[in-house]
């Protein structure tokens, strides 16, 4: 593989200096030279090691999100960052307290499950009922507006599909929100939900769910998905009763924040790159998104050092992002939008890693049309990291989607995640998982396109891209 | 692979037709027969998925084993089988109650832990300490005796090495026991380990231990492979106080019990295959032993299809053993040996499937010195599923250790046990796990080879047998 990876190295070199109309040629031929180093970087590796070890679990709003911003704080000095700083936000704030679900009858046992986030808590000593099951949410949906559901609990069991970009979570998340929702609406007393995830272990995935305005609240939580076959195998047998006991608590306000550091560049434009430094709470939160931050932060101390080395200064100031509470709402990414409303113009790009360690296969671009030649120019160094040029319809992440939304272009450095949803929020989600070498790839090729980013003259916007006035 | 098995039984019934001095063509023919019914075998897979469905976890003792053994009764008189009853013993009681560990100081987080069988609890809210790890239990066996773990808790780290075989587990379960009382020894209120497995999943492993006479009982609990993990990068970085609390619950008496069911044969001679019902209360024992149960019962009822068909009444009893209360120490194992102490000379072999089902590769014997040429008979008809021979000293699984020691000819049907350590004492221990091909393989195998030590002439024992004077 190492051998492959450096014949690719070479032809690209010949490709590059080939090439490249809008990038120039010393910006590339850097690029290359922080591509080659990073490959072998083990910086990024070591902060996620710090992070998930030194604070672990850290839930958007708790009181380990506030000691992994102090963390941050003090990882981002220690590293030689500038202008370090947290940006505070206030929110409402969920936490699980208890749960735990049976098969009453006919067959008595326990069932692994875990509460989804924002779901209201059971009344004391928990619900009881009829399982009712849905292979998929359309069916739920499409299920008469009765009181069919009355005293039942609803279950949707519909899977997931693997795929290596995860577009089978777009499809299998609705049920997260939606087995609540739709059951609440046929007069369910609780909803369950096979995991959204695509392994089988005993381990339930959490992740947000919103009720919809004007329908009960009813409690709601995912199975794992042994257990969702187990009740599927029950119910196939017999009809099923389940309990579920739920507790959460919430308070109205409290404090979370976005840290920050940069690398200050000659102009005041600048280029963002990122990842969210809260986790869900039931794993220590590694590939999500742990990684995000340590290949983020491996990459702009790659291009610290280039600096340092090179006395090279690039054009535009490197902001680096550690969104917080991104998995309870994006509400670090809102604040971030927010609070720098008045600077989004002299925002030249946006790019946050947040889909786990795997390689880097494809970029795509959201750039302005008569820009989209860029993304070529660019991929024609990123090649030799194995990543090829998708489309220019990219999302950036989902803590740049304000921003995205607010004219900022930006990409999509898009990775493997053929495992990503075999861990994504659940308790397994640990740096084991992690291979080293795959996530030095991507703080190669982090470093390589940031630091394109941050030197190509005119910017991603489309010509004449009114700056200032988004 | 399907190609491969079906050449190589052709090539097999040449080679069994050439030779089999000890047992007779007839009995290999059949056998012969019987393997290549077995290949697509679906009784023993559906025993298990009613058992683990049906039932669920089964702690020896508890009040599920007991419905274990009313599910048991039921499914064998379904089969067909005859004689079905349960012989019962009474057994002392433990099981848990509540877990919980955290890392308190310098890196605050919970620590994924299971109470190891027979630990006692903490007293009312837990103990907290300082943890020293010791690598391996030998340097833990090697500290000098003296108070220099007064107050702390010990922490043993030991690995285990993955092995075809199960070997590496004879080495590493050692600690299980020996964490808690050589800490004891040394003054530790409290003991850890790295569980007995080989994944890497959040899943602690739990399994008996047992407490030295007149040592301390101190509360000991399993880490799963991530969390030792963690508590090693914690204790790297700086001294480390971790809190424990566990609650478990005794009872002096209960009730167990083995259940059976019987082929008949022509004389009073018996072959005694079987697994053991019960298992940890964490998953729902697919691997341990759910597959024992089922491998050998569908081997059984295949048997039992072939009488049907042929009228080829075997010249021994079969007999189909579901042990209760192995994994709280062979409770139903000793029981039965007691129970038939009278008869166990007239039993002509033992053997038991408790190790998952991955595919047998191997069959270990322990006939007597004269009869070692039949276990080359007998892999003549079993190599056509890719069993090949291997030494006279099978232990015959662990409950039938006590029918070996009073001198009943065993054989190991050697599985491949490549994975079964990621999944043994785990909540992960499910039926997902079980490729119903290889469970398919393993009733092949059993199947044919039951029916040859059933009707083999002059039985495994050493001439001159002393039979019924053992």
């Amino acid at each position: 593989m190492k051998k492959i990876v450096a014949l690719a190295l070479s032809s690209s070199f010949a490709l590059a200096s080939a090439a490249s109309e809008g990038i120039p040629t010393d910006v590339t031929e850097a690029a290359e030279e922080l591509l080659r180093a990073g490959m072998t970087d083990r910086v990024g590796f070591q902060v996620v090691e710090d992070l998930t070890t030194e604070v672990g679990p850290r839930l958007g709003g708790s009181e380990a999100e506030a000691r992994a911003r102090v963390w941050a704080e003090a990882k981002l000095r220690s590293l030689g960052f500038e202008n370090v700083r947290t940006e505070t936000f206030s929110m409402p704030y969920w936490e699980r307290a208890y749960e735990y679900a049976a098969i009453e009858h006919p067959f008595p046992q326990e069932l692994l499950v875990t509460a989804l986030g924002n779901s209201v808590g059971t009344p004391e000593g928990g619900v009881r009922g009829q399982v009712v099951e849905f292979e998929t949410l359309t069916d739920l949906i499409n299920a008469p507006l009765d009181n069919s559901l009355e005293g039942k609990i609803v279950f949707v069991n519909e899977g997931m599909v693997r795929t290596q970009d995860g577009s089978g979570y777009g499809v299998a998340v609705r049920k997260r929100s939606g087995a609540a929702n739709e059951g609440a609406k046929r007069g369910a007393i609780a909803a369950l939900i096979r995991s959204v995830g695509t392994d089988s272990h005993r381990f339930p995935h959490t992740g947000g769910m919103r009720y919809e305005e004007g329908v009960t609240k009813i409690p709601t939580a995912a199975l794992s998905a042994p257990d969702a076959d187990q009740l599927e195998r029950a119910l196939n047998r017999s009809p099923v009763t389940v309990s579920l006991d739920l507790a959460v608590r919430t308070l109205d306000k409290v404090t979370s924040g976005n840290v920050i550091g940069e690398i200050p560049g000659q102009t005041d434009e600048i280029v963002v790159i990122g990842g969210h430094l809260d986790s869900w709470d039931l794993g220590t939160g590694a590939v999500d998104d742990g990684a995000g931050i340590g290949i983020t932060t491996g990459a702009a101390k790659l291009i610290m050092e280039h600096i340092n080395t090179t006395g090279e200064k690039p054009l535009r100031t490197i902001r680096l992002v550690y969104w917080g509470s991104e998995e309870v709402g994006l509400l670090g990414a809102r604040a971030y939008a927010q609070q720098h409303k008045d600077e989004l113009g002299k925002h030249v790009m946006a790019a946050e890693s947040d889909f786990g360690a795997g390689r880097i296969w494809k970029m795509d671009t959201r750039f302005g049309d008569d820009k989209v030649e860029l993304g070529v120019d660019i991929i024609r160094v990123l090649d030799a990291a194995g990543v090829a040029l998708g489309n220019n319809q990219a999302t950036g992440g989902p803590d740049v989607t304000p921003l995205r939304a607010l004219g900022v272009p930006v990409v999509t450095l898009r990775q493997n995640g053929w495992d990503y949803f075999d861990l994504h929020h659940t308790a397994d989600d640990t740096i084991d998982k992690i291979d080293p070498d795959d996530l030095a790839q991507n703080v190669a090729v982090y470093a390589a396109f940031t630091w394109m980013a941050a030197n190509t003259p005119g910017g991603f916007r489309a010509d004449p891209a009114a700056v200032g006035t988004e």
